[in-house]
């Protein structure tokens, strides 16, 4: 459980989905990890906070499998950051999952709100 | 990954899901573990196809939480069969698991299709 906290409107995110949501957030541009947090928080309205090293960990498998490539750069508060840009790869990975995650959502949704038999 | 196969439209089920689909099954009235196995197939328009293995090992696990009970009966084909039944309290966690998979849900669509900044 990468992501949780106490919080129990929170909701911990399992391995694979964060890395889809770290793909999908890098999808509109490239960003530093601070930032692809603070996006993933905002975004999911707060339900989603993503802790540093989860993030890290997360980022660095991506990384390794070629989905991003991180570069240094400086970032707005003028800090040195590493700045992750989805690859090719990726974006092809985040189709993937992203078409996988639809399938996964509609089956549970199936068998959680089934048509009244006929 | 309880649930798998080797087919690519198939869908793993992380371990808590796979629960609250069998709490959910059990929602409409007892049943064995084949029959429930079938219905979570046939719900899902076959996305999901659950393992004997991982299906009776989370049956023990809701049973020792009181989520279910389980009594031998005999099945339609006259074979003897352990009936699994929702208890109060698993009726309060698929309740509560439902409610956290439909947050889940939206705050993963909220980030994989935001709304346009305007």
């Amino acid at each position: 459980m990468p992501t949780q906290t106490s919080d129990p409107d929170r909701i911990a995110l399992l391995q694979g989905t964060l890395d889809m949501l770290i793909l999908r957030t890098l999808a509109t541009g490239p960003a530093h990890g601070q930032g692809i947090a603070r996006l993933i928080q905002q975004q999911s309205e707060d339900t989603f906070l993503v802790d540093h090293g989860s993030l890290y960990l997360a980022l660095q498998r991506l990384e390794e499998k070629d989905l991003l490539t991180a570069e240094w750069g400086t970032s707005a508060n003028n800090r040195r950051a590493r700045f992750y840009a989805l690859t090719p790869a990726g974006r092809e990975e985040l189709l993937t999952r992203t078409t996988q995650w639809h399938k996964l959502a509609r089956a549970i949704g199936l068998i959680l709100n089934p048509e009244p038999a006929s």
